[in-house]
């Protein structure tokens, strides 16, 4: 019989809903009488080691209510990447706490160090459970329907797309808004479901999935612009040439990488900048303006899904049922059943640890430079309920008096 | 008697609320007997010139209070500032269709050609009455104790910074929030309204109102990221030196400017690369990020204040009521009358055309980086109802038992 304790930790970029999932693995895991105590480890892995843990069965259940509700990792996040000494450290801490049930919420680099603590654990004849929580606003998991965490930041994307819209047509001129998405591209093609007119922006969407060229990007923000006297354009930060040379890299002064190989793209902005300059330089365009989204579409208080909100919070609890009523180590995933339903299933570690997800092809138009309608279809009930709406005048045009139309 | 047409039109920046001061100048019009026509014009004193109006007598009351709820400007705006010629050329058009009530809603900008169109009607002897609506994020306008569209941006600003240190807290480093205002720094300091936990950031708040010294800035940063950890910092585009040059200026390639001879400030990320390239080189820190909030903090479709939303119809509203119940043009303003209730009062135009309201010393805390509670108590009430909350873990440490305390 496992000892009681259990352990649950976040890895990765924050999110809107990861706190769901930290609250769904508590409050469950309470309502086994197997388990003891809930421990939280401060900033994922690292907080294992550093033998940094918080007894999260003291907390009250209020109190996580509110934590739920709250964005970001509320016990801290890491971008650590365990090595096989890393591992050791680990059990010789979860070893001394008789923790036998480990809980990582993250993306795929987590479910990475998942895998591999799993698999030391086995090697190292300790008996650890090791369950995955997925989580991720790049929404680039396999095995997944989608990520919790990616509807709430896709609905930022769509609000800001919306209202980046409406700017635009009030002061026209070009606008490019930069998405995050190092290798998938749903988050920037999120920025679809902003639209509503058929003039509306963005007019054109760039996604890594899809080369990126200079000359072709060009011309289109000139017919648009041309038809309309505006184009909105969604850029994702990874989007890449032909021969697969990030389009951002070479402006990157530091070349910044994590422990995973990542080179750091988001808190600057140098492919907006970049952009913006070609479409003045080239296009002879005066009123050219970019943003980069930056940290705002994973971390802004007040932008979420309800969709999001309640299958996060699933997942940490289905996590539980499947440790405690299973035998195995695993991921769990989220499946589609229905418009708009879903399930969850415990698939092994390896089928989903460090594999990244592209968009399918069937959701990027043929011009490349759109969505597909099955992508709205797909995204739609994700986004949840009570999305803002824009609406237009009518506007019936006042006869002109002195210059004849 | 008036020719019972009456014109509005929407300037400079647009906003979360200037489609409400549109919708109550249209629907209380329609309440006077005297107005058989509202006519709108399309991109501000451009469409008077171009003679392109709407009829919004034509529009339905449910489509004009959807408009009321949608961002950005209806009409469409423009940055024109017209001179003599402009003017006389707005005369012809206004003559021909027999309009003698012009409603400009706009910032200072606006508020200046509203004062200009006023003074030239005067002088060629036409019987123009103008009255200025006042609207701006930058909450600069003089004579008012706060301007409509400022409360939601600063909502917008408040809810990102509450974000961005939740975000930062789960993954510490060095997070610096680029908001705009150009001149006066309300924007920028609505970002201390985010804080809820005395360690919480924004933990340095830079406006222009004060001189930006990099060594200081860099000791202030020091300071706290050894104390913490981190350092959240909130820093206003128009952040200048001591000498009063603006910090971004050097490296805004292009140096464009509007007719009303405003630097483009917003828009690219450069000053946000300059202070992030000075924490890292100087002070070694390594994860340094940034966000240039640029058009997000004005445009984002879903984050408004309702307090915003229901002044924002009120002074469209009294903007006719003094237009038809009074003698003269003018500019309406807001005079706060208890906590929280506010009152409008008509003032000449030359009190508020073209003046810049810096924030009031008392609202700045002495060490030049922080806002005081005068300021808190100014700006909390604006922010309206239903503001979202962060919370967090009471996170009750668990004894370690390999690495004693």
């Amino acid at each position: 019989m496992p000892s009681g304790r259990i352990l649950v930790a976040q890895g990765g970029g924050p999110t809107a809903v990861i706190n769901q999932s930290l609250v769904g693995v508590v409050l469950e895991a309470r309502r086994f009488r197997e388990v003891t105590r809930v421990y939280g480890a401060r900033h994922g892995v690292r907080g294992v080691v550093d033998e940094d843990f918080v007894d999260l069965t003291q907390e009250t259940s209020h109190n996580l209510e509110l934590v739920a509700g709250t964005p970001a990792a509320a016990l801290g996040s890491t971008r650590d990447k365990p090595d096989l000494a890393y591992c050791r450290a680990m059990f010789e801490v979860l070893r001394a706490h008789e923790i036998e049930h480990f809980f990582n919420i993250g993306g795929n680099d987590s479910a990475d160090v998942t895998r591999i603590v799993a698999e030391e654990a086995l090697a190292a004849g300790y008996p650890l459970r090791c369950i995955h929580i997925p989580k991720t606003i790049d929404n680039d998991l396999v095995a997944n329907d989608h990520t919790p965490g990616f509807p709430s930041a896709a609905r930022f994307v769509a609000q800001a797309f919306a209202g980046a819209n409406l700017d635009n047509a009030a002061l026209p001129g070009v606008y490019i808004g930069v998405v995050m998405g190092r290798h998938a591209g749903f988050l920037t093609a999120a920025s679809s479901l902003g639209k509503k007119f058929p003039d509306d922006g963005p007019h054109l969407i760039y996604v890594p999935e899809r080369a990126f060229e200079v000359e072709r990007f060009l011309a289109d923000v000139r017919a648009i612009y041309d038809r309309l006297g505006r184009c909105v354009i969604a850029v994702s930060e990874g989007i890449r040439d032909a021969a697969g040379h990030l389009i951002a890299e070479p402006m990157s002064r530091d070349h910044e990488r994590d422990a995973h190989g990542n080179v750091q793209l988001s808190g600057n902005g140098a492919l907006a900048d970049l952009l913006c300059e070609l479409v003045r330089q080239r296009l002879q365009i005066k009123r050219v303006r970019a943003d980069t989204f930056g940290y705002l579409q994973r971390s802004f208080v007040g932008c979420v899904s309800d969709v999001d909100q309640r299958e996060a919070r699933e997942v940490g609890e289905k996590a539980v049922q499947f440790a405690f009523w299973g035998e195995d180590s695993g991921s769990v995933t989220i499946r589609r059943t229905g418009f708009y339903s879903a399930d969850f299933q415990l698939v092994p570690l390896p089928e989903v640890a460090g594999k990244t997800r592209l968009m399918d092809d069937a959701f990027i138009a043929a011009s490349g430079t759109d969505v597909t309608d099955a992508f709205r279809l797909y995204l739609r009930p994700l986004l949840g309920s009570g999305m803002p709406d824009a609406y237009r005048l009518r506007g019936a045009r006042v006869a002109r008096r002195l210059k004849p139309d």
